[in-house]
């Protein structure tokens, strides 16, 4: 492994980013995941990030905190009330509430400032184009600008080495993650995905993100292995 | 003014940030104003960028702590000395020790945020093509591509609105920055360049960036209100 280029996964702790981990290792890269707690209600994803960067062998995991809130703006910072129930075309057209302003532009920039110390030209995230239409910065155009912005921005860029942005799970089902996953050897028992978890952690089943994982565990013929707070 | 767009303007409380506030205000803009603590040495800035954004009528000021140290790797954020009494050669040419990986990604990004929760779709970065040519993220082709990547990753640009990336000291000389923001009536008295001032917050004067400074005024034919520790 000592000579296997490093990489940088962006790790919320959710089925998405678990399953990109996986597949970055499983390309050969030595995994290096980074975290945010940014003010989010599901502070519970970021326990969830280090038990997934433990159990899938990842070399570091970095937790950076980003206080979002000062500028306010989204139900994962707190303002707005999670929807829930919402059936699929509800969650699929328009911008979710729950959309945070600019969070992967944010994200992804800390990666790249991670990625330039550990000598990395790849960084991986877990945009889903399918699922999440209605976010502007899951769209595979704007992938392609951060990642050319990126080769910019960089030393990497300057001394000629390309700077890859990989999205693998972009034109996937969230059935075919969880498919490509399970094949991976991910326990996604670890996950957590709910926007609202009680005070146990338990995953509510009924906001956007716990329907859309229910609804993939369904599609791929599995069992989730969570178990839900349906009350 | 209630009218006015609004614009954020990245706002470090150095020479540059300060005139780049002064040149939005002067434009029209509502100006709303961002700095940042990021574990970098010269603290004494945030001090000042509050000083240069009361004087020059910002709306808001908003600080956002971000922790680069985690990543380590610069000399701004404590890892390595300050460079002192480098030429002019030296200083232009090559990627400084005192690059901060990423950070202009990094700031624009939360910039971006601000911007999105204020409905603007204008801000203001005082990079500089000139003075600093080493840092990849001060060239031209950089801010150009900040801005594709940027229309792509908001509701704005979804919205069908143009979010633009406005960088007016990009090709100017430090003594034309300098002439500039005196003309706009910037008091550069209350503003903090050095990236090692003494216990007093007094700039060193031997620094690249006091050297700059101090080479700017020079070329502006004008005197630095600031008192140097040249000790």
């Amino acid at each position: 492994m000592g000579s296997a280029p490093k990489a940088v996964i962006l790790l919320s702790g959710g089925l998405d980013s678990a399953t990109t981990l996986a597949i970055a290792r499983d390309r050969g890269f030595r995994v290096n995941a980074l975290s945010f707690r940014y003010g989010q209600r599901h502070a519970v994803e970021v326990e969830a990030a280090g038990r997934v960067a433990t159990a899938l062998g990842a070399e570091r995991h970095e937790i950076v905190d980003i206080d979002l809130r000062a500028f306010g703006g989204s139900a994962l910072t707190g303002d707005v009330a999670v929807p829930k129930d919402r059936d699929d075309a509800a969650i699929a057209t328009g911008i979710p509430v729950t959309y945070v302003p600019a969070r992967n532009t944010i994200m992804l920039s800390f990666a790249l400032a991670f990625a330039e110390v550990l000598d990395s030209a790849d960084i991986f995230i877990g945009v889903n184009a399918v699922d999440y239409s209605g976010y502007p910065d899951c769209r595979p155009a704007y992938i392609e600008a951060f990642e050319r912005m990126a080769n910019l921005a960089t030393r990497a860029g300057i001394e000629g080495r390309h700077l890859t942005i990989h999205a693998p799970l972009l034109r996937l089902t969230k059935g075919e993650i969880i498919r490509t996953g399970v094949s991976l050897g991910v326990d996604y028992g670890l996950t957590s995905s709910c926007y609202d978890p009680d005070e146990q952690g338990r995953p509510c089943g009924r906001c956007d993100s716990c329907r859309l994982r229910l609804k993939g565990f369904a599609e791929a013929g599995l069992a989730d292995p969570l178990v839900y707070n349906m009350s």
